[in-house]
């Protein structure tokens, strides 16, 4: 898979992609992650990528001009499988998302700032809007971050053990059940006996149970899905 | 405000502090904002944080020990007004939680990992878990910046422009109307006329609606609320 990541701010990105498990995803040639700086687009010597909303109003807006062009550009190396707009009124990411795009071979995404981008860039370069949640980020960075992790962890080799995705919460619409480690007793608070049990098929029921009861708690909308 | 974050990957989160609007408002002394690794905290000589899990299963979980360690010390140096888990299970991140958060003193925030915390930790220490959206990360890194953003730029003089925040998506359950930039024309592309009008009623009246539609085109359920 290879991701591009057109953004104004590529020193942002710097860090997450040299740490962890996405570090280890390129390293191991899983993934490339190309980060682009959208300044580099600019039309002008002074790299303006951004201009005053037509209407009047608070905030920036960055323009078409620059991203028509980085865009464009990435498209006469390759075919890509989406174009993704990282915002807030885009659509909710969710792991069935995640799953889908880890399968793709090339997306392109676009992370928004100040006001967001020219709509005309939505309308005719954007495949997909995507946002990681109802709250406001001060850009797009952290979501294309969000996203990207998401996906790179879901590519079959990433992760050591295979078997560990598909026990995290949301692969099968429950959370995962509680986990506990040694020592068996913390300042007298102790582990649930029957973990400590050896009894195999005891242990799976109460984890099934737990996450059942968890995700009936705190999540009953996942149940109803 | 102070923020504490607690983790085994204190260099995933250096950039998105050392970049933007977080990094502005550290250097103007609005917020401040420490990354503490656990390991530091550790009660080995190999720095262990993470042991097997009781019962059997894929993936590690993180001790009880050195993260009360690590709570313990901060505790004795100021009072916490929240001592906050990002995890998949948490409540889910929105608007008004960063609202409320934005108005805390000082927060611990730990970042999980692997399988998880044991459950100790979260019954014993933790006051509020939070999830930043209904996926799984490869840690609580990420999420951990998500939160930071969204709650420092709300700080009072973070953002240059003070009424920018208030335009944004989600503050009045609306969505953010669409906007444009110059030119106002570009390939055939045009800006819709009333924005060129001049006529800042006008202007106003077809924001309003068109953060309508898009609302209740996109996000219904936002209408509801």
């Amino acid at each position: 898979m290879r991701i591009d990541i057109i953004t104004v701010l590529p020193e942002l990105l710097k860090s997450p992609f040299e740490a962890s498990i996405l570090r280890r995803a390129i390293d191991k040639g899983l993934v490339e992650v190309y980060t682009h700086n959208l300044r580099d687009y600019a039309s002008d010597n002074y790299r303006t990528i951004d201009d005053y909303q037509f209407g009047g109003g608070a905030g920036m807006v960055m323009m078409i001009e620059p991203i028509d062009r980085c865009i464009s550009k990435l498209k006469t190396e390759r075919e890509y499988d989406e174009v993704i707009y990282m915002t807030p009124d885009g659509n909710t990411l969710n792991q069935k998302i995640s799953n889908q795009l880890s399968l793709a071979e090339n997306i392109i995404i676009l992370c928004g700032h100040y006001k967001g981008v020219d709509q005309r860039v939505r309308d005719r370069f954007i495949t997909r809007e995507i946002s990681i949640g109802d709250y406001v980020l001060s850009g797009g960075e952290l979501g294309a971050a969000v996203l990207c992790d998401s996906i790179i962890r879901l590519i079959p080799g990433v992760l050591n053990d295979e078997t560990s995705a598909l026990t995290d919460s949301f692969q099968d619409n429950l959370l995962a059940p509680p986990v506990y480690t040694r020592p068996a007793e913390y300042k007298g608070w102790k582990v649930p006996g029957v973990l400590l049990s050896g009894n195999f098929p005891e242990i799976e029921k109460w984890r099934e149970e737990q996450a059942y009861l968890r995700t009936r708690e705190r999540r009953p909308d996942l149940l109803d899905e």
